[in-house]
């Protein structure tokens, strides 16, 4: 196996978000579940627009936030997503490009515009959100690197990309190509209501090998076993990955293996701001613990780092250096 | 004079805020001068945005963001400004009047983009502008609506009217309507730079009527009065203006009229974030004061209240409600 290039590459819908901070009443008042993604289409995506508060607009997509976050730290990191090349698409490039993210995806030049997710944030942090996924519907198989994809030590992809329809194929792709160089597949299953969608064919990724790690929320997992109980849910994700990583919001998160079950605290944080990100951040901050051969516990708590810097603040990519936030509380970076 | 259908009515370039928190450095590398707002053509946009880092957006423009906070205040407000029919624009228009302002200045369909402002925030919450006026340059007389500039209180100028070409014709015209009507007209002096590129005119508006109450910071006091000595520019001030309100940061404001002078002290905030914006929401503060009866103590306390929000996070757009601020507080809304 040659060294590495990069150390994580990611691949996601490239989506613009448009946050607004509202009130409950709003959420019930669109027919919206509350801490879900829901995909939209342009009409839904205007009328919920027409309705929202003013907006903060910022550069988000899971598996982007997640690769800025993981660039932040200090590591190599590339992205594969499609946006338009349209004003919100090159606001979207630079943003990435400027974290020190290489993105080379050529931005489509007719056809929808860059995706926009509109996200609520209601006054106890939680994020609702609705995506119009635009030009990430036109990512295909052709847009994956495959000299770029063997040279990452870590391939990245989260599960929203089933919701486009050619995305699945380049993630197969560029999974196939990663293994054959010897590297190693981390799936994130993004959403719950994701997970119910395509419950099966996630099993199947990681059963027949296509993915390694896994990583998930709790709703994610009691999803993906359509159990309400965690420790069936987790002795069956540990049967299935080869390892799994699983996020429970202040409660910590769990780090299990085939051999080993361990258990990492949240990150102590003054005020809950807005939670969108926190999963992706985590991460973040988890891969960037794998990539600088941390342990298990230590990446835990980078990831959890990572996740209390974005859920402080509105929007999805951090707002300080997460190496130096990593340094202060003496962790490895 | 008639019932006003807004109690103010503000004029504007209308800007599109790309906000990034940079290191000193970044400014002296760029041969930015700090806490200033230079005009940029697109060349030097496109270089500076290149080397800026990930941004986060919003929504701004002087007097607009200065609108904005009246009406979240709780009063009627209407604002003309000029974008184009673009993302950008549309993104903008969605702000403004998702904030409860009438919006109404028809968008360029064609010429350049909307305006930009490329905003380098510095560890010391200091904002660094670097401003390309795109379609605000496209503001023309015939933007103004008569009938809505005679139906408002008070008209709201911002003396960045005089970058671009044809703004001032329409300021003038709508100074015009609004003193035929009975109204009052308000001026903010904007930025140093600019009271030194307009100083005689700006001069002239005030000592021949064309605005009642001006609007400045220190910096742009001493400028238009070309004197470092406070006091001998104030007294310029109170012979120049029928009221006059100095903002000074962290020493609060002064509020100058003829028969006497009134020091509010600012307020109390736990972190300077982002200077952004804190002129602009103190004249929301103030105006709607005035539009309200409060007299200029309470007037220059509400100024106050509003600009410490806005210095405390990112941005020139309330993230909160300033009503509610005010009430807890016990001012008067």
């Amino acid at each position: 196996m040659k060294d590495a290039k990069y150390d994580v590459l990611g691949i996601g819908n490239a989506i613009f978000d448009v946050l607004v901070r509202t009130d409950e009443s709003f959420l019930a008042a669109h027919g919206m579940i509350k801490g879900g993604m829901a995909l939209i289409d342009e009409a839904r995506a205007a009328s919920i627009y027409r309705d929202m508060g003013p907006a903060v607009e910022m550069s988000g997509g899971s598996a982007a936030n997640t690769i800025v976050g993981i660039a932040n730290l200090g590591a190599r990191a590339a992205y594969v997503g499609k946006v338009k090349d349209d004003q919100i698409g090159r606001l979207y490039t630079h943003d990435i490009r400027a974290a020190g993210v290489a993105f080379e995806t050529g931005p489509a030049s007719d056809g929808p515009a860059t995706g926009c997710s509109y996200i609520l944030v209601t006054p106890d942090g939680e994020r609702t959100m609705n995506t119009y996924l635009g030009a990430a519907q036109e990512l295909m198989p052709g847009d994956i690197d495959d000299a770029q994809v063997a040279a990452s030590a870590i391939l990245y992809l989260e599960g929203y990309l089933w919701d486009p329809k050619n995305a699945k194929d380049a993630f197969v792709k560029a999974s196939t190509i990663a293994h054959d160089a010897g590297r190693q597949v981390a799936l994130t299953l993004s959403d719950s209501f994701c997970v119910d969608r395509y419950r099966g064919e996630f099993l199947d990724l990681m059963r027949n090998g296509t993915v390694d790690l896994v990583f998930a929320n709790e709703a994610e997992l009691h999803s993906l076993y359509q159990t309400a109980d965690f420790d069936t849910a987790l002795k069956q994700l540990r049967s299935d990955a080869r390892l799994g990583v699983v996020t429970r919001s202040e409660k910590g998160c769990v780090v299990a293996s085939k051999d080993r079950v361990t258990a990492v605290p949240a990150f102590p944080i003054d005020r809950m701001v807005d939670t969108t990100g926190a999963g992706d951040l985590f991460a973040a901050g988890f891969l960037f613990g794998l990539v600088r051969g941390a342990g298990h516990e230590n990446a835990g708590r980078l990831g959890a780092l990572a996740a209390a810097e974005i859920i402080q603040h509105i929007g999805a990519r951090p707002q300080t250096s997460l190496k130096e936030l990593a340094k202060d509380n003496g962790l490895p970076v």
